[in-house]
């Protein structure tokens, strides 16, 4: 059986697919369709971002190449990014709260 | 509720901070938990790389770093390069297939 982080693995694999085969290339998504998929699928991440410029920022890089095409390792970077910084937010409240242990969402 | 996306991320971070927690630096893991980590929650994944070869150089990049210590950053960076190599090999399968859709696990 998968271990929860394979699980996590195979979530950010299917959803990718699951926009790029929709039309054109089906192993990439245009960023129109990325930036759906992030409003829709990180609504709760998205807000509770600390610097909410940062995703600001990472739409804007997104936009920035040309091809106006996302590949799989350009999402799961932009996954990471995004990450990092609800990491960034929970850490602050752990640090806050004194806490050892929370769950995030 | 949160999306599929959301618990992937919040998985991530949630099994970071399970090792990280154990001892020295509460928000940092040293880099044999990282590698005991990766051993014990990538098992299948490690095994589905198609280069072996990049699974050793991920863990000789973990070792490059003479701090010893592993931050929430570079682990996420570690499991997106890991995430490309398995959606290059679910994407070789689904090429082969000629499938539109598949399980990776």
């Amino acid at each position: 059986t998968p271990t929860q982080l394979e699980v996590a693995m195979d979530t950010m694999i299917r959803i990718f697919h699951r926009y790029s085969c929709k039309e054109g290339d089906r192993f990439k998504i245009n960023k129109g369709e990325l930036k759906m998929l992030l409003q829709r699928d990180l609504t709760e991440s998205l807000s509770c971002q600390k610097d909410p410029e940062l995703v600001d920022k990472i739409m804007q890089d997104l936009n920035a190449n040309k091809d106006n095409e996302v590949d799989f390792n350009e999402f799961v970077v932009t996954v990471a990014a995004l990450t990092v910084t609800c990491n960034d937010y929970f850490v602050e409240q752990l640090k806050k709260k004194g806490k050892t242990s929370s769950t995030l969402i």
